[in-house]
């Protein structure tokens, strides 16, 4: 077992610690998550977040559980309580389902080394979609992107905002404006958090402002993550990703998402069969502890929203990057 | 002179006292506004906001203001710090003009007399706004606005949330989609409260889940409010509105900005030609005396967008409905 480590998650080889995503940008609080319960916990309230992080961090805490508990009942049920903690994102249940067939193949040792090695994959597929990323810029552009993508949502350099990063290394990209992602900010307290530290230049915007960035030609491209991506190229993502792309498709800006094989459902053939998380309509009241609407006013909160694959340009995997008509031909299940 | 009073201005012949629209929806304070200096900063930090309000409480305040000032020196420093107290709303500019004359025809008598005959335009400008708008309409319908643009906006019904009002009146409204308007929630705080103390039933949204609602069918048609309309149609409102028209053409739905003829500035033949007020960046990085981005992290806060008259559906004026095809011939400039 092994010492690993990524801007969110920590784990010694027998206990894990999440980066509190709630906290920031302000506080950089770590909690202890080796305790399935705790996790899920961790996971429904947001403190660990990004659909691939959510993966990694729930087949470690499976993996820390299954090394002090024995009971076979107690140890489906705390499986389960991870599997479900969230419902969109489809990285999280094919996570799950790698640890459970190693435990069924080899015990506790084997789930330690399965969730090992979904961590370290994690990290190259963020490698792998960066590098086929890279293709997609010309010179110094300045990229939109939407939530967060980053280092916060993989324990790797991220899946549409580590293309922006490596593209930025590589002077690709020059400038990043970032959507601050209401109803719960991860643009605003996540990816300006992230990139301040890497110190790219990036400006914040509120998320109706997009329009007005695409319309005076001073965004180049559009890159967003994916919680689920159907056969036919349709995926899910944070509320405001379709907005997005009906806005980019009108202004002919291209505009991409970017995620890992693992994020790929051939179960769901198009975008209507990806479920949709619906949050507390009192998110929409207002943030945190915060109220600014009136308490009885009815509100709607769908955590995701689905894009169709015809507004799509191009999809960037791990496993190279897919144009429309691509996706159109029904590519991705033959991959 | 005369008492007047609306749900955001109360006139008593000689004083004026405003509600503090930056503490709804849960405190009701009412402030005076008698001097063009404390009315001034009132529009400035937008506790007094919507363009044809500011340009009613200018001109009271002026009004006030000359009844117990005479050095002409210091009654137009008033009258010019009230007159350039926010740059994009054209009726502010246009009221400060009506009294301007006034005072040099007839003096402070002719100045109040002016300035309520401004506060009964309005009202009288808003039901013939409403019984246009009202053509528009089958039965019970399903409609999303954005910002406020109702009694909170003006010294009546409303522009487009008065349309609103009263198709709901009429039963050709069921239900409101409310969007929250970033960053100052004007919908999430004006609008709810508005719809609450009229018993509309609604449903508050982030403004980036408007395009769900489109794609899914649930919203007939779209109503907003404009802070000036050039000759061509074009026109500037509330941050978010240019993004939204382009969701509602991408998805057939009908857009309809609503506005009284003194938002029509035929000095402005496009769009291009609409001054656009750029706020601080701090309200972007958080609202209020929260702050969740990063406070380094630079913003980008203009408080306006200018939507082409090519995605307006019809645009509803209190001399009648404008098809897009009639703006397109110039229209505004002849009527």
């Amino acid at each position: 077992m092994k010492q690993m480590e990524s801007m969110a998650l920590r784990w010694d080889g027998g206990r894990l610690w999440a980066l509190d995503q709630t906290r920031l940008p302000d506080e950089e609080v770590w909690l202890e998550g080796s305790d399935p319960g705790v996790m899920a916990q961790l996971i429904l309230r947001l403190a660990v977040r990004g659909a691939p992080l959510i993966g990694v961090a729930a087949a470690l805490s499976f993996a820390a559980f299954v090394q002090v508990q024995s009971a076979e009942s107690t140890i489906w049920k705390a499986w389960e309580t991870l599997r479900e903690a969230r419902p969109t994102a489809v990285n999280l249940a094919w996570a799950m389902d790698r640890v459970r067939r190693a435990w069924e193949l080899g015990g506790p040792e084997q789930v330690a080394r399965e969730a090992e090695a979904i961590f370290e994959e994690d990290v190259a597929l963020c490698e792998a979609m960066a590098f086929h990323g890279l293709t997609l810029f010309g010179q110094g552009e300045s990229v939109l992107t939407h939530c967060n993508s980053g280092s916060l949502a993989t324990v790797g350099v991220g899946t549409a905002l580590g293309v922006i990063h490596r593209a930025w290394e590589a002077g690709k990209v020059a400038h990043v404006f970032v959507d601050e992602t209401r109803p719960l900010l991860q643009g605003a307290r996540l990816t300006a958090w992230e990139l301040t530290r890497l110190g790219i230049p990036h400006t914040l915007i509120t998320d109706s402002m997009a329009a007005i960035l695409l319309r005076e030609g001073r965004v180049q491209r559009v890159l967003v993550g994916a919680d689920r991506v159907a056969a036919s190229g349709d995926f899910a993502n944070k509320v405001g990703t379709y907005g997005l792309a009906v806005q980019a498709a009108h202004h002919g800006v291209p505009f991409h998402p970017v995620a890992p094989w693992s994020t790929v459902d051939l179960r769901c053939a198009t975008g209507s069969a990806i479920p949709i998380e619906h949050r507390p309509p009192a998110e929409v009241r207002g943030y945190g502890a915060q109220r600014w609407a009136p308490a009885t006013s009815e509100a709607f909160n769908p955590s995701f929203d689905v894009t169709p694959a015809t507004l799509v340009t191009s999809l960037v995997l791990d496993r190279g990057v897919f144009t429309r008509d691509q996706l159109a031909t029904g590519i991705l299940s033959r991959l």
